[in-house]
């Protein structure tokens, strides 16, 4: 076999083989297949396309690329949530205990932000002494213990995504849905539970602009799942606008705490719910969403969930204090507001845009080495449908470093779209797929 | 400019201009785009083609990337001639000194044979002696003295070129038109010559296998010519057998004599008198097509054209005396026999395989740092329409090491493919590209 053969095939819009598939991924993963051949055939796959067959494949020798998570030592099952990526997304930050209160056990291998969109990791890390670096045993042990914890990536996982994302990022080959769907999946399966919800962003702010391909990136998801032995389901969901109105990292924990009270911002409330409930549903805590559902509001209205977070914080050498006492949690300096120019109704809030100018501002990283400010960030005041006046606060601008403070502002400005006329709420959630 | 926005441009089948196009080439020539980048670029332009306007900026651009000759030094029109590339395409030793003894300038610079086709520089050097180096001043001098020079590359000519063709011969992205047109282009136009006849080879045994896609490559070759002031003309020709009966370098300096004393192949001389016609149109050494061709039978006919190569093999430093006693050649130890194993008439000899068992016997390059035998090679008995008796020689093989024997006789008789029936023959020429 020859990865000239190979790439050549693809190239010619030919379906590749399951050895042939894995000849390319294990000979790139040791250093065989050079990265000029691996972006070659990178990019015949992003014009050509894969079938679910093939990108199954695809997944599954990533997957054997490295080592794999073995959580069978937990009773029950264990779920994990993956949301495509989006900006302002707080959801882990509210799920994980709201799934441990009702019963289940979210064993959560979660990442750092990079470019426009945040990081759980960072997110956890605003709370002071928050670990997210466990030992195997002691990860084991806290999720059968809580019921949830959320760790780095721990282990030597996916080395295959590793490389070949680093090469795709340089070689315009991100935007293909069977290399997004073997990378989503690849990990969510080498990380090891036995059952995942995903939240596959739409819209200006996700890597998948366009609502019917996410849709079809929802499918070929669920079904890698299927193939490999994991329940898995999609939501479809909004990024044309930001979720929730914080963007930041400390910003976010209190949205998130805000949320597990039973207040909080009224798309990051439902679409925790609607994902929430099912990963109810497949950890057979519940038998249907709508049963799901209204545990997860019960949780919501008691603070259970609340007292959960605190507890996971406890357990992951937080200070659960910060979660009551906000000048416990990182603070910045100053506090600016963006007024609108206009008067008007807000139609988009860009959401790519309201992600870089977080990143601006501190919030998140522009290369893999940036230092993160925990502390600085984005509260958005108007969100999509509201009316604004001119002069009106559109955002609050979260301030430690006025450096770049003028470019941040024009920018967070222009990420409003405002129409004359009054304008329909947009739709949260798209659809679902992958359950009956 | 980034690498990565013209990459995912030309990956969104959206036109680059000759800024985008000049930054990835001359980056990619000093080192500083880096393979993997260039590799994905390619694979895109593969797949999503190129317009004639970025056909031609990059033809430009690979020409910029070096340096170029100037034969101005020579009066009179300067022409060249290529091919595609094919097996057994003796032209050039026929062409050069026909058109010098009609009274045009051929100032040639010619490649080396490698994998399943033959490279003229290697035909040249089976004639003892023969020297393919020469100073720029002696190529000169020779040119203007003798009316032609055959020589290999020198000085750093389209070094994009090189680099860009040898990444492209590892990752799959050589058969694209507007990249094969810009690698042939930019060479004979870094190399000087005034007209440019091209060989636009289709057929099984040729880069191009398709003959509409050999069209589309012979129109744009012509109008980068065009568009690069160069007066262009293509034909497009036969590869669906080799080209007239020898294949293997002494085999075919004996072909190309017996067709400048009038006789030879008829395919060989037919091509010859069409290539040499545009090439003395071209010359301004007569006014038509017709009346060149008529010069040239003449030339034929008078043996002019082989006084004329002896003249360019002293010229050379080559013993002319070899040009007719055979005995001065290289020579094979034995000539064996492949039989046909059936009756019938020949339908199509497929030229690759041809070519490949030529190499297999040594007359080629398998890699760029093979040596070859310049005794070895094949002669054709049968041509496509001819009649076969079970039993009659299809072929000779020219043999120095029996060790792959077995393999070239079974993939020589397995190359011819026979009919029952009477077949009729071929065109040779399917058409002319470029003048009026």
């Amino acid at each position: 076999m020859r990865a000239y053969d190979i790439i050549r095939k693809k190239r010619d819009g030919k379906i590749l083989n399951a050895e042939e598939i894995n000849y390319l991924i294990q000979g790139f993963t040791r250093g065989e297949v050079p990265d000029y051949q691996m972006a070659a055939w990178a990019m015949a796959v992003c014009c050509r396309g894969m079938d679910p067959v093939e990108t199954v494949n695809l997944t599954r020798s990533m997957v054997a690329s490295g080592e794999t998570i073995d959580l069978s030592a937990i009773p029950g099952i264990k779920v994990d949530k993956h949301s495509t990526g989006g900006v302002g997304d707080t959801t882990t930050l509210v799920l994980a205990p709201l799934i441990a209160a009702a019963g289940g056990r979210m064993a959560k291998m979660s990442g750092r932000g990079l470019g426009h969109t945040g990081g759980t990791l960072d997110k956890f890390e605003a709370i002071p002494g928050f670990q997210v670096t466990l030992t195997r045993d002691e990860f084991t042990e806290t999720v059968q213990r809580v019921g949830a914890a959320v760790v780095g990536q721990s282990g030597n996982l996916v080395p295959a995504d590793k490389q070949l994302y680093a090469l795709r990022d340089v070689t315009a080959t991100v935007e293909s849905i069977p290399l997004i769907a073997s990378s989503v999946m690849s990990k969510k399966i080498a990380a090891g539970a036995d059952a995942i919800v995903l939240d596959v962003k739409a819209g200006q702010g996700a890597f998948v602009k366009d609502v019917d391909q996410a849709f079809a990136l929802a499918h070929i998801l669920v079904e890698i799942g299927k193939q490999m032995g994991r329940e898995t389901v999609a939501l479809v969901t909004s990024m044309h606008q930001p979720l929730g109105k914080a963007i930041g990292n400390a910003l976010e924990v209190m949205e998130a705490v805000e949320t597990l009270r039973g207040a909080g911002p009224a798309d990051l409330r439902e679409l925790c719910l609607a994902l929430g409930a099912l990963l109810l549903v497949l950890s057979k805590v519940v038998q249907t969403e709508a049963e799901g559902r209204s545990r997860l509001e019960q949780l919501l209205g008691s603070g259970a969930g609340l007292t959960k977070l605190q507890e996971m914080v406890k357990a992951q050498k937080g200070n659960p204090q910060a979660l009551e006492d906000w000048s416990l949690l990182p603070q910045a300096q100053k506090v600016v507001m963006v007024r609108s120019p206009l008067s008007g109704y807000v139609q988009e809030i860009k959401a790519e845009e309201m992600g870089f100018a977080s990143t601006l501002l501190g919030a998140g990283r522009e290369t893999k080495d940036s230092v993160v400010d925990l502390a600085v960030g984005i509260v958005l005041n108007k969100k999509v449908g509201d009316p604004v006046e001119a002069g009106e606060p559109l955002a609050f601008l979260h301030v430690n470093h006025p450096g770049r403070l003028e470019i941040v502002q024009q920018k967070v400005q222009s990420a409003f779209q405002l129409a004359r006329e009054p304008v329909p709420v947009p739709p949260l959630i798209y659809g679902i797929v992958g359950i009956n």
